[in-house]
């Protein structure tokens, strides 16, 4: 490791806590979908680790943390647990699904670009590779559900965009040398607010310019 | 690699054979899809080195045997070959799709837990990566033909207790200092018929406790 | 690296090119599922850098050269925009997307299997890693689009034998001493054009021989 962004406690600390909001999405995804027990511990196991586990092969951090620190195993199976006993009602659980995504792409956006950092990829490289990480989980998680990705569909409110700005404020807090406890903090709340707010506010991003015919082939993906 | 649990002609063997089994079950699966010879090979090959494949990268062990030795690459082509000329009646193919699907899971959580720990990782890392190595092969042949995972799906017998279980044998064996050709051929035959008898008595597991809507919106997912 | 088949440059060019043209493709076929401006470039994204992570990750070339080199993350984010504003009407974007694969998969075929073999893989080994680098992004971009691989299925043409030609010859020049400029860009050629040819004239593969069954169980993927 090059150089240390954080104390190791602060980076792991905020990893638990991404881990365990996206394990939380994770598990009601499964429930959503009327799986069973462990269904609901796999995509919570998947949808928390899928992210930093593509982050550690790229930056060669073999054997990845998820596989040799007790604590990224067990912290899903805890969500899973919770979200077994506790799920609120089934049709409400996509939008507690959808806040709970928000705060891992909050702060996955944020511990993926620093780490990426820390193992000497350059600014650009690691804001792609924060980003990857933020959005990572959360599109296996869809994969695995048998559903298009949130990512891509047009008809879903930004979701890549709330995860680049965070990522944008990590990477100019580090070139100008002013990355703290605080400042990191502000990235991981303008992320999370900004999609619970594109959310809220339906905001969408613009199709293919002059989309010459009006043919729907996607009939069958718009739900 | 730290230690050698096994020979490495025992692990080699195991190996092999495990390989070939999940590949019929691939190859069987294409055949029930109607794919072509190619679809047939390429399904043979993901499904036999996915597991694998995966533990290989966690582990850092590059590139992956499934590369560098030819035996690993020629066997899903040979298991291809047979299915190809020799395939049951479609009728039949899903049951003989499970039943070697079951003993690839039996062989790979244990030679997934032995080859985890050679490189050093813990005792419970290694049972996670074990069972990941045993399952990781099927999830995959499941993405790619478009179907939810048989391990995720309520209405599908057990399939990750099975694994489980070789693999907590495999682990305790390790940990008394047990582990031989016999125990690991009990952990292997144990595992291998738990996922007969979970199929031919329809073992399930619960699915989330008081489940509060009777919406059922996995209707398209229930075949 | 054990040895430079090509000098960097002329690798790193057609690198480029291959990028370039599989994420044209990705991003048509966003188009094509009216998808918005994110993923449009992500799925750009996956189809021109996919193949060849799975290639770095697999011989060990971390971190990747998608996340060291700006190169190969801006070139996907130019053919995004380009198709974002100059794509063809929508009905006719099938047949670009597999135009530009057909390229893709010819310029992957060759980098892939000498990359894999700079970096001491066998001859065979070189041959399998730079047939899955070709059809590797292509596979990534449509399981993410939800439909089933153009690879494994029968009612599409020939998709991976024109890469094997590519990689053959590619294996046969390095065998021979052979491989210059000139007999990879053969290699390339011979490829795309097999790939071309296999669309025009409808070349198939066979199915499973002697399929003993009327049943047709695919009926829901036959588009």
């Amino acid at each position: 490791m090059i150089q240390e962004l954080f104390t190791p406690s602060v980076q792991h600390w905020l990893d638990l806590v991404g881990i365990f909001v996206f394990a939380i999405s994770g598990a009601l995804m499964a429930v959503r979908k009327n799986w069973d027990v462990f269904g609901i511990a796999v995509l919570a196991e998947v949808t928390a680790l899928g992210g930093g586990l593509f982050r550690d092969l790229i930056i060669g951090a073999v054997p990845p943390a998820a596989f040799t620190d007790l604590g990224y195993f067990i912290t899903p199976l805890i969500a899973a647990a919770l979200v077994f006993f506790l799920h609120p009602e089934v049709e409400r659980t996509q939008t507690a699904v959808n806040v709970f995504d928000a705060a891992g792409l909050g702060l996955f956006c944020v511990t993926g670009t620093t780490k990426a950092y820390d193992y000497g990829l350059g600014l650009t490289s690691s804001a792609a590779l924060g980003v990857a990480t933020a959005v990572g989980g959360g599109v296996l998680r869809d994969i695995i559900a048998n559903e298009v990705p949130s990512l891509v569909r047009w008809d879903r409110d930004l979701y890549a965009v709330p995860a680049m700005v965070g990522t944008i404020i990590v990477v100019l807090c580090i070139r100008y040398d002013a990355l703290t406890s605080v400042t990191s903090g502000v990235a991981v709340v303008t992320a999370f607010v900004l999609r619970l707010l594109a959310m809220r506010y339906h905001w969408r991003a613009p199709r293919a310019w002059n989309r010459r015919s009006s043919t729907t082939e996607v009939t069958d993906e718009v739900v």
